[in-house]
């Protein structure tokens, strides 16, 4: 019930050994990805697999296997897992050798995943969440998936002492995503978000909702918006894989609309929600 | 001859075992410190203890030993390892737990540390060094001696691929520092380099230069020069804990001076090597 994957092997957790010259240990040299998993199906599975790829190929570290094989074994750790409802986390490094910056002459990547359990956050989803406003200093790669992690670690940890759910990040006056998702406002029946350059992560549930809006017929303008014009949405939500799409109702102590979930994030909620071919829907 | 610290004990390689979850190899949610060994001696180590815990307390992560205690270990590492010539390598994580980006609220630390022989490179000391230009597009904590080095070992891959030993980093047209080394330009007898903000790290060594310039008369500014002025400096040189003081005699395939080590840059290497108290020069 809980196989771990290290490299290509279903193994046990005590076989699992990373050592303290792992170049994911010592550098962060290695990119991850997290997969939903809904009613014992991958959701999106083929389009994590391949950004995957796509951030490790932007560090110049070359999976040792085909997209087809990781897949598979990514299918197996689910079933071997049973899991029903949850997710995959998986990683990739550039593997342990004599630390030194630049990449290993030898050096064998180092491929870890799991599968853990989780429930739809329908409570949040219906409810919506509080965020707050923390500068954005991270690297500007933020469209690598990569194992950098601490300045999106420090943010979340200011959001959660301030009792909210998120923090929003701005690079000066503009907003460019949250620290684990990304961020929409919509004014006047029109969604806006960052454009998926380099200050941010392309998300996998933000082209869903893309996908979504054309579906409905909702206008999305890839444009960045600032601080202020945060304040003045109609509606703002954030959106990720583990969380699908949460309305955020108070940002930095201040109401966003009228301080409940407006009516088209609620329709992206369920419009999403449909995509994801549940047996029974818990928002509509 | 080759204990490793883990924790507040010296073990053997084989009973270290990092765990897939601890938060140095998901989010290189941790801090280092190099230490250089000169002939079985700690080479300004209480500084790089201090900078140690201020990394760390600048992450918000509370190193669970007192400086005295951890000098007082390092010093153990050294001596069981019997190193004359090597240096002290050393991390420490936020540790293991269930992956969330905020610190968890159990958790525990955790610390390693070994160490590797190491001559010092008198050849690249006396011939000085090529280096080459890249963007900087690290985050804007780079005082942090944190694990994220993506940035750091990419710049630095792209200068070996261009046979070159390390990048000059800039942002915009401001030169900050190498991708694991400080750097100076001298002109007219002026030394400058960036100053010790949030752009770059407050290098041990930098500051050792800093007090050699004090005693031996050289004017030190800090203050930054660009790109351009880069080219047009007299003589230019990276410092770091490993490297001591190496002349940068070619940038970007463009001769510094006269394309060899200029007459101040020697006279900082020897100083320098005074302070190291060793037996015998090698550079005088």
């Amino acid at each position: 019930m809980n196989w771990i994957l290290l490299d290509d092997q279903l193994v046990k957790e005590e076989q699992v050994n990373i050592s303290k010259e792992d170049r994911g240990y010592q550098f962060g040299d290695g990119v991850y990805e997290v997969i939903r998993i809904y009613e014992g199906d991958l959701f999106t599975g083929q389009e994590h697999i391949d950004r995957f790829y796509e951030s490790a190929q932007k560090i110049r570290l070359v999976i040792p296997y085909t997209k087809d094989v990781l897949q598979k074994m990514v299918h197996e750790l689910v079933e071997a897992n049973e899991v029903i409802n949850g997710y995959v986390y998986m990683q990739i490094t550039r593997g342990a050798s004599p630390r030194q910056h630049q990449f290993p002459e030898q050096g064998q990547p180092v491929l870890t995943g799991y599968t853990k359990l989780m429930e739809r956050p329908i409570e949040l989803m219906r409810n919506g969440v509080h965020a707050k406003f923390v500068e954005d200093v991270r690297w500007l790669r933020c469209d690598i998936k990569s194992l950098n992690l601490l300045g999106n670690v420090l943010a979340k940890q200011e959001a959660m002492e301030n009792d909210c759910y998120e923090a929003v990040l701005h690079r000066g006056e503009t907003v460019t995503e949250g620290s684990s998702s990304n961020v929409y406002g919509i004014k006047d029946g029109v969604i806006y978000t960052h454009p998926a350059d380099n200050h941010i992560l392309n998300g996998i549930t933000r082209r869903e909702i893309i996908a979504v809006c054309a579906e409905l017929g909702i206008p999305f303008e890839e444009k960045a918006f600032t601080k202020e014009a945060a304040h003045t949405m109609d509606e703002l939500f954030i959106s990720s894989t583990t969380a699908e799409v949460l309305p955020v109702t108070v940002l930095d102590a201040q109401p966003i609309g009228d301080g409940t979930p407006g009516e088209t994030t609620r329709r992206l909620q369920q419009a999403f929600e449909r995509r994801l071919g549940l047996k029974e829907s818990a928002l509509a």
